[in-house]
């Protein structure tokens, strides 16, 4: 019978194929004593076999589907089964002390992981210990007579419905047969989220009963576009969704139209459309995507995929290929922004209890100059290679953007005397994402150059609502008109110092915020790379001089998110 | 030599007395095989009796000194001393096993407190499982030929030294020996400030060096003024402020004359102070300290010292004491704010990665309205006792607010027709606490009947920085022109509707705070019962016509919290 299970429309797109449960058996089992010892054996090695197949042949289809970098993934695993210090030691366990082969399998290779774990100076080694675990649990499946869900496999076109994704699950994936993601976890700016986003595939998260509703092989309509799925939809929902598909692809071929064209609203007011990236790999996509600039480079991940500090000379290289891809388009790069809930395993940071709210970002960079500077004088260095803008994350206080701007001009000073170039007009911001920022920005427009609204954290420190919690997701108020007010704050007083303003928050390739934004004269919007053209779509049928009166009435007459959303519905006619 | 160490002032005032080091030895040892294992029983007797003997004398002084219920832990922990089933285990540990005595105790009395720990049905035993602790603590200390300060005992003037203070260890002291504390942690906000503020102790918390550099009976000069403090004075220090602490004490005695007097501006503007309690016992302490009014009682205390929900009657019961009491004062009571870093036992919680920023106080209300109900309805029936104003902690959103008080007017109709008679012109109010109630105060000022600011909060989230983290303290910026906006935009939504506005937090009672409140017009200012009198003090020197461009100008000119405390010191002369 047909099911409506509803959720957040986290990634565009409708997708029509069969349930893929991407979810583990219960592999609890009970510890027992053996008497026949040899028949016990026997069975260990059945099921170490059947995993050892298994593996191979997801081996193989990852070569062939994902290419040779995934499929090694699982020749680890195949040398991990074939161990003969490790498989001795679980056969002398059921020979000697009787174990059944469940429990001797579970305790060698939990020790064999903790000792690899433990071996804190050998990074690839304590990687090892990941992989012990995941082939321990395969063989256990096998013990246990049930199967891992193996998302290499996937030969056919299917929705994933699971718990939540993480980038290993989505990483086995053939992407080519994912028409969708359905999962109980996530909002829309969760990891699965921003990930479906970037892979184009239609999303739906934070369903909450999509792995408990759905059995494998049940037909599936997941529209991603308004946020809900059907399961075992009637003829008449499929011939619906199949037509509404089609729309969107039409939409979507429309939109790539537009590509090397400039975005401008239907009276001629131009905005800019930037792209927000995670590393150097990501540029090619957004210009593909017909990005006028990059709104927002991470630069978490120099510090991230490393086991000590990247070099100042690492760091130039990278910012010098981005700024040098985007041939003398804006690129903005983010100082490092880690804390929260990014850690790094060389750099120790406290325990916090309210870690968003703690030691992060700027707080470390100012307090911990041997981080800071490096990066400070990478960024500098690649400046000459095209237009880089500095931006400072999680700037609370006018002092703390001063303290930053004078290391940068000390650095600046440094490599003059070193007779090293770079811009001397570069331009430095910050991100305004907590709340006083916003409300200080006209103090603040007289020192910076530009800024950033980062939505995403100022909508969490506005309304206090962690938005990874699940519980208070009903906080994340994009159009709550406490929120419009901060931000229309901070575009004016940008533009009454001659400054401007960016966003590089989710909201700013939100649909239903664009016409709020450009209404109030945001002049850069930074988003994920497969939104920009629908929004250059949009922008170029929106009217400037209608939207500004809607924006006053959205923050004067409107008291709540759901008001001035109905209101934006009701008064913006696209087509 | 004389050295000066300096933190933050915490709780005025000026004590000079030898220095009392209540730091916990290191009690680390070495697990060892023992031969002589009659040799090790005795000794592990030897330490058991003298923590008897030690256990006596301490219930003795806290007796005389303290009083019964103060006394009865130390019965407790002298019982479990001579549980023959613990010691008989303990025995047999070093007996058969060959353990040393500080192994054998701690592996038995951790088993012991972990069994009692378990004991989820029964909060009495459960709670057994820390005086096992604490008990050998005791007996561990004297088998490694050390000691626990015992603040029990303190029986001459000190300062007390310490990394941090908990309410346990100052249930222990004869305060009347206590002229001072002085702490490694802590802000302003911390448990410690707020307790020494309560017992009007002076108070220097957050030095980071305390118990590093001060010893065991070093002359302390303790300055809960200025905060700092001076280990080793010289003779003229000693004599410099003896002079400041008689001053203080003359400037005491003034303050005290002003208990029955209103509270006006030297301009003769009426304000009013009221007292924050936080249970029914405070109101005598309130009302004694010249309090016109409560603007914060907190509820938590019904919910936390207990091991179920409390019922609708034994918290109409509070409710109706402090409103008599206070014979038709206003009693503003805040609904519960548990959550964040408050916790209850008989109520599970989702773990949170940030507790600051998730399901609490209102949010736990309207979503449980089980919890919520029965207190509507004692704080409707309380109210036909005095004049009860019900205040919301924690609201986002004007839905939140909305849905808060149809659940207050719900229960009004069903009492009604209960014929139980309550204020049916009862004021509702919310805390302002959140940055989006701030921004949004004049949408919400038509809804509302008052608004009480909660600083301590609304710094916390207006800046990001979560107040208990010394990582981030540096930005706890009352004075923060950013935050004075957000509270001048609250003070001013409100007059416009003919509605007022409280203040509840911290700030209300900080000496250059007031200047800029008064200039802003806050109605109330509601703090710690040991501030008014000084607070009804600086008011009557100030002339509010003279604060008003003070404000405009801390508010358009200052662009950082140190400007502004710089321009309010420079300004405002009160001598």
């Amino acid at each position: 019978m047909s099911k409506k299970i509803t959720g957040i429309a986290a990634s565009d797109g409708i997708g029509i194929a069969k349930a893929y449960r991407l979810v583990e058996p219960d592999l609890s089992f009970e510890k027992a004593t053996i008497e026949d010892t040899s028949a016990e054996t026997n069975r260990l090695h059945a099921a170490l076999d059947t995993s050892v197949e298994e593996l191979q042949l997801i081996r193989d289809t990852a070569q062939a589907n994902l290419g040779e970098d995934e499929a090694a993934v699982f020749d680890a695993h195949i040398a991990i089964l074939s161990d003969p210090e490790m498989i001795g030691q679980i056969e002398a366990k059921i020979k000697d002390d009787h174990q059944n082969a469940e429990q001797a399998l579970s305790e060698v290779t939990q020790q064999f992981a903790e000792m690899l774990a433990a071996m804190t100076d050998n990074a690839y080694m304590q990687e090892r210990a990941g992989d012990v675990r995941d082939v321990a649990k395969r063989a256990l499946s096998h013990l246990l007579g049930k199967s891992l869900p193996n998302p290499a496999l996937i030969d056919e076109p299917v929705i994933v419905i699971s718990h939540d994704l993480t980038p290993s699950d989505t990483a086995q994936m053939n992407q080519r047969y994912v028409k969708g993601f359905l999962t109980d976890l996530g909002g829309r700016t969760s990891h699965s989220a921003i990930m479906s986003r970037t892979l184009e595939i239609p999303a739906v998260v934070g369903s909450e009963i999509a792995t408990e509703t759905v059995s494998d092989g049940d037909l599936i309509i997941l529209n991603g576009l308004d946020g809900f799925a059907i399961d075992n939809p009637t003829d008449d929902e499929i011939r619906t969704y199949q037509a509404e598909a089609e729309r969107y692809e039409t939409d979507k071929a429309e939109w790539a139209k537009l590509k090397s064209e400039p975005s401008v609203s239907k009276n001629g007011q131009h905005f800019e459309i930037a792209a927000n990236i995670g590393t150097p790999d990501d540029v090619q996509g957004a210009l593909d995507a017909g990005a006028e600039g990059i709104g927002l480079m991470r630069s978490e991940f120099l510090y991230m995929d490393t086991d000590k500090l990247p070099s100042e000379d690492d760091q130039f290289e990278a910012y010098k290929t981005v700024v040098e891809k985007m041939a003398g388009k804006p690129v903005t790069i983010r100082t490092m922004d880690i804390g929260g809930d990014k850690h790094l395993p060389y750099l120790t940071l406290p325990e916090e209890m309210n870690p968003f709210l703690g030691y992060r970002a700027i707080r470390i960079s100012l307090d911990q100059e041997t981080i800071f500077r490096p990066q400070v004088r990478a960024l500098l260095r690649a400046s000459h290679y095209g237009q880089l803008r500095i931006m400072f994350p999680m700037i609370a206080t006018l002092n703390e953007f001063r303290r930053a701007k004078a290391i940068v001009q000390d650095e600046m000073t440094n490599l003059k005397q070193e007779g090293i170039p770079f811009d001397e007009e570069i331009k430095m911001g910050i991100m305004v994402e907590i709340p006083a920022s916003a409300v200080l920005a006209d103090q603040f427009a007289k020192e910076v150059d530009f800024f950033s609204i980062g939505t995403n954290d100022l909508i969490q420190y506005t309304f206090a609502a962690d938005r990874g919690n699940e519980q208070v997701s009903y906080l994340y108020q994009p159009y709550n008109p406490a929120l419009l007010r901060l931000i229309k704050h901070t575009i004016d007083a940008s533009h009454k110092e001659g400054k401007f303003t960016a966003m590089c928050g989710e909201m700013a390739g939100d649909q239903t915020a664009v016409p709020l934004l450009m209404g109030m004269g945001l002049d850069e919007f930074s988003m994920s790379s497969s939104s920009i053209l629908k929004t250059r779509s949009l922008m170029k049928k929106l009217d400037t001089t209608q939207l500004q009166p809607l924006v006053d009435q959205a923050l004067n007459d409107c008291d709540t998110c759901e008001e001035v959303e109905a209101l934006v519905k009701k008064t913006v006619k696209v087509d």
